[in-house]
């Protein structure tokens, strides 16, 4: 028996792992032990394979309590279609519980639940049945499963025995530290199912309605958890992020970030161009000042944190942390603006904000700090105030099309869908091929006179135009913003089975050089040789300002460095063994396509670099046309819906009634319901207004009808779900 | 009469001005009143130059409320030295109220009060004794001034009249009303005196001790706010910063953003030649993690501030926003880092940080939110880790001394003044001359192994040097942040009388050229050519890189733009008048010295470039020498608190002991009580032992005494007053 809570010494003691045949779990269990300060004894016994054998070996071993009770841990495998994934069902429960899996099944709205076979359980766990315990869930299996627990486990006070992880190793923890552990993997999409084993209604089986939508599309609970959690593995696998104990936060890595900082690298240099100078206000706003607000406010109300405590003082007042900035800098705005010369006035910042969105966070789509830039100015004139809304619409589409090389829409927003309080919103608007729904990308939005006005901000000067000096002008407003929402789209867009596809403009990896071919019959000379033609090659790469990278770790084989960097992403893979250096040549293997080509070592940097280009135009056509395919001329009310269903954006001749708008999202939800209950309910809005409405067949006034409600159409429009 | 509360056509009906004299109380007062939606009254009359005839005035003009009570604005000066700026006392009390300046006078610490003179009047307010009020008191007099409004005023339920800062018109505000606007004028620093008149305590006049020190150095409390004060003038009109109106948080404008740009952008490159990868953590600590930090977060805790609700939902339990990263962090780092593989780990991020501090907030020096890098870094060995201590550190002292021209002591902090839970500090010391006192720039912590240990974060590999593999190491971990204060150091080591001086390395700005000799008899053609060649010589000069600007301005005269750009500290001043094109040559004028040289147009790139440097390099040189010639070399205890009192920093050769800093402070302290009551008081902290022990005479081991207690000296250690 052995102490959990270890000094420096004591972890040293060779002896100590000796109970655990996987080394994962020292890594994993027992450093979230150690953060939880969980203490559990341990014994070694001989080796089990039923819960008799089980018993009678901890009766013959030392240091096992007076009392305690055996866990078993169970895992069933529902009915899916044969292409998805299978998402196993794991349950936790006292040896002695009874478990009716048809009933546990019918709770979860899951079919044909059956025991796994071992092949499934050597895949998902590494490990055989007799040496199954819910420690084998950790932080990298318990996502991709159902995880079931019997409720009554709670009430058990004598320890609970588990394998550790091999079935001659057991470990004690009372219940309560067992839901500790358990609880700790957790994530914001896959938490555990507490389940009255007992107490379950075993009456009918799981529905036997058939499906046509496969499981992982289902509006089921647990199924859908899985559905966003197989996304966010390709997220954690390429190392963009990880979770943070903080629900709705996330952690941006260092291969996420690096995107961003591309991102704002570009756009910065760009709006400095247009006269645009950065700052930084506060991220507090005073309760008086926020409240003064109310009608732009409402929308944010919700979502507003607030700080009502310092130290052990709580505030005189509450102080909100900025949702966006305007009602935090326009009334220095009003204070600097006192003549027509302080005009324009253009400030950004590179902030972060927050917004407590309650509901589904899903990592850079719907987080609750992100990171932003917002840019707010002040114009003399409506005229040179649109002229900027457009002007930084572009650059968004910029950077969406040619840095992330991700295709996007730009037009105007619907009256419904603009910004509280604005004037009009232009928008950028992308497609997510794999969902069939738009996605927002970034607005930029014409405030008008709204904010400027007397009993809002009251942002005056003389009219310049004004012989008599006498003429007061509110000024024009725009404010725009662009967050890190933009990774997650490109993300979306590129992402494959194998992991993430990064366009080589972001890539803080455009080319990682592999050394391939070395066997343990290579001699020393020629490793070295290939290892250093490695380096070398990624250095000179370098000197002609690619970001390149040899991959020398000596404890990976080449096939692990391969699916590492193909999950990571980077778009080009240079490849050099004892055969390539012979011919003074590489084998390049582009992440985009899988197309592989042997280049010429000389001139190489110029050949690669070209090819970037190449992999980089390539990605952008090839969403370009998935984009295009899936954007539907749609005239008549019968063809929204079935469009909706296979996916695509469908472009309405719209007649711009708000009324309309809601009916369409309204019939649109409810059309789709007779189709197939478990499909994504949610009806289609108004993405945007597209600029170029050239594409599209002329609409011919007073003729073209409104497809939805029969008025005349004023301008085509596109319809979808969304993000 | 008419509303204040205006609607957009009312605002541009001409006569609306016609009631005031002045302008700037259209785009001061107004927009205050706008903003507080106070709604007064307003009604002209003829000028009056008593309050009889102003009551007179009143009874005959139109709209006069029913009852009313007149207030009266009195100005005194107080006695102060010939060589300092005098701050006005103002007084707003009832017309009826006697008002007895000596007791006034007593209660503030300030002898000799007498009414001003007109001219000072005119000097402060622009305006004459009839036409004062308290709505001469705006954001821009407010803070040079001492404001005492008489408490009984509050009591008043009558209307009060005042001028409309014009002895001929009047505005009717309810006593809170006028409270609600004093108040909107309080900064940190500057806050509104409340005082019963009636009843102060008239016995003795002020205080008629003789004191040596300026009254802007006394420790009174009006006093201590103007000297403050003052020097927050230097930031507004150099356009820095501006006020924010959530207390202790500060608007960093682009003229200082751009500074932290340039600094951002040199570090951040420098970081990344050594391996460091940016990222983002998010802001929120949930209190679980920060709390289960006890040691470390001792010293942050009366500083954090809490998120309690959000929208109208209280949380479950309150979130704390970071006030640095370490705990937000290294649960994180536990997980990833799992083999000595992961080593080094250096990440960094350029983010906000809050500190909710309750006293004494200062712009730059100290905010309760602040802008920084914070660099945390895992490594195998203590030795690695100590190299990166020390890198860091000199990028620190890089970016003061090539940046920001400001000379720093790189050293080590003595163990009283560490970091919270690491294991040395190493810092970069600066020096304010003016007040004498040291200043921490930048600080570099070995956290050594005190993070990684199992019962705090348990960050943990297997040692790769030992071959049976069994051994395990905590990581050793290093800490380094730099901020905004950087700016705030460099404003005031090289600030002057005239406003800032910027180092060119970091001035958005490095040149400005003004047009100048033109006038009235000047013919379009010339000021056409001169402005033509201003414009071309900028053009030019931003060709070569450098930051330049033509300031083209026709509605300033050449002496408002060469103060203008004074005050913001452009490093040079390029001037193109006829006489200076016909001869193709510029005038220069340095900002640093005032010195001015002719400069051939010719190669004037060049030429510009290599002042530009002189100029860095003589700011530099400068401040050096200050600072070298302020270090004294101590070795009596005796001369410590003349040399403190002297606004020298003192080097000593010190014991080390924490007790004998602890008695070196009290002493120092106490010290100095008897020479001057109204001396800054704090005593003098140990600041840094440097590095370089070479330039004071060697310590002989055993034979060298700790001036302030007589055991054996270690090493040379600075002490001084300090921020």
């Amino acid at each position: 028996m052995f102490s959990w809570r270890l000094t420096h010494r004591n972890l040293i003691r060779p002896s100590l792992t000796r109970h655990f045949s996987s080394p994962s779990f020292m890594d994993s269990v027992q450093k979230s032990f150690a953060a939880l300060q969980l203490n559990p004894t341990s014994v070694s016994h001989s080796s089990t394979t039923s819960p008799d054998a089980w018993r009678d070996a901890l009766a013959t071993a030392q240091d096992v309590p007076a009392s305690f009770e055996l866990v078993k841990t169970l895992v069933y495998k529902p009915k899916t279609a044969k292409t998805a994934v299978p998402v196993p069902v794991v349950v936790v429960a006292r040896e002695s519980a009874s478990v009716n899996s048809a009933a546990i099944g019918k709770k979860l709205n899951l079919k044909d639940l059956r025991l796994a076979s071992e092949d499934l359980l050597k895949d998902f766990f590494s490990l055989d049945k007799d040496s199954l315990s819910p420690l084998a869930l950790n932080e990298s299996t318990f996502p991709k499963v159902i995880t079931v627990v019997d409720a009554s486990i709670a009430t058990s006070s004598a320890p609970l025995a588990l394998h550790a992880l091999s079935s001659s190793s057991t470990i004690f923890l009372s219940s309560s530290d067992l839901f500790k552990y358990l609880r700790t993997l957790e994530t914001d999409d896959v938490t555990l199912r507490e389940l009255d084993l007992q107490n379950l209604d075993p009456a009918t089986p799981a529905s036997a309605s058939t499906s046509k939508a496969p499981a992982k599309d289902a509006k089921i609970e647990g199924a859908v958890q899985i559905a966003i959690g197989v996304k966010k593995e390709v997220l954690l696998k390429a190392d963009m992020l990880d979770y943070y104990n903080v629900s709705g936060c996330y952690i941006l890595k260092p291969w996420s970030f690096s995107i961003w900082e591309e991102i704002q690298k570009w756009f910065d240099a760009e709006i400095k161009e247009l006269g645009v100078q950065n700052s930084y206000f506060p991220m507090f706003i005073s309760s008086k000042v926020l409240e003064r607000e109310k009608d732009h406010i409402e929308g944010f109300s919700p979502e507003v944190a607030w700080v009502t405590k310092a130290g052990n003082s709580d505030l005189e007042e509450p102080i909100a942390i900025r949702p966006t900035s305007e009602t935090v800098m326009y009334p220095y705005y009003a204070k600097w603006i006192k003549s027509h010369r302080d005009l324009p006035l253009k400030l950004n910042q590179w902030n972060s904000v927050v917004r407590w969105e309650f509901k589904n966070p899903q990592p850079f789509l719907r987080t609750r700090e992100f990171l932003w830039q917002e840019g707010h100015t002040a114009h003399l004139t409506k005229e040179e105030a649109d002229i900027e809304v457009r002007q930084i619409l572009d650059l968004y589409r910029r950077v969406y099309e040619e840095l992330l090389a991700v295709p996007v829409i730009p037009g105007i927003k619907s009256d419904k869908e603009k910004f509280a309080g604005g004037l009009y919103t232009t928008t950028v608007e992308g497609f997510i091929p794999t969902t069939g729904r738009g996605i927002q990308g970034g607005t930029s939005h014409s405030l008008g006179q709204n904010f400027s006005r007397p009993e809002m901000f009251n942002i005056v000067v003389e009219d310049p135009t004004d012989p008599t000096n006498q003429r007061k002008t509110y000024v024009w407003q725009n404010s725009w913003g662009l967050s890190t929402r933009t990774i997650g789209v490109m993300v979306m867009v590129h992402g494959d089975n194998q992991g993430l596809v990064l366009p080589p403009r972001v890539a803080s990896i455009q080319v990682v050089i592999v050394p391939c071919g070395i066997t343990v019959n290579t001699d020393a000379e020629t490793r070295t040789k290939i290892e250093n033609a490695c380096d070398e090659l990624a250095k000179m790469l370098k000197k002609a300002g690619l970001r390149a990278k040899a991959d020398l770790r000596d404890d990976k084989t080449p096939g692990y460095k391969f699916n590492d960097w193909e999950q990571k992403g980077v778009p080009l893979r240079l490849e050099i063994g004892p055969n390539d250096l012979a011919k003074q040549q590489t084998l390049g293997v582009r992440r985009d396509n899988g197309v592989k080509n042997p280049i010429p070592l000389q001139n190489i940097s110029s050949a690669v670099s070209q090819l970037l280009d190449t992999i980089q135009g390539d990605m952008f056509k090839r969403a370009q046309e998935t984009y295009n395919s899936r954007l539907k001329e749609v005239t008549k009310w019968e063809d929204v819906v079935p469009n909706l269903d296979a996916k695509n954006v469908v472009v309405l001749p719209w007649c711009e009634v708000e009324a309309c708008e809601d009916d369409i999202k309204e019939r649109s939800a409810k059309a789709s319901e007779p189709t197939d209950e478990r499909a994504p309910s949610a009806g289609a809005k108004s993405l945007a207004i597209p600029f170029d409405q050239s594409r599209w067949t002329p609409i011919e006034p007073g003729k073209t009808k409104c497809p939805a409600c029969g008025r005349d159409a004023k301008r085509w429009t596109m319809f979808g779900r969304s993000y």
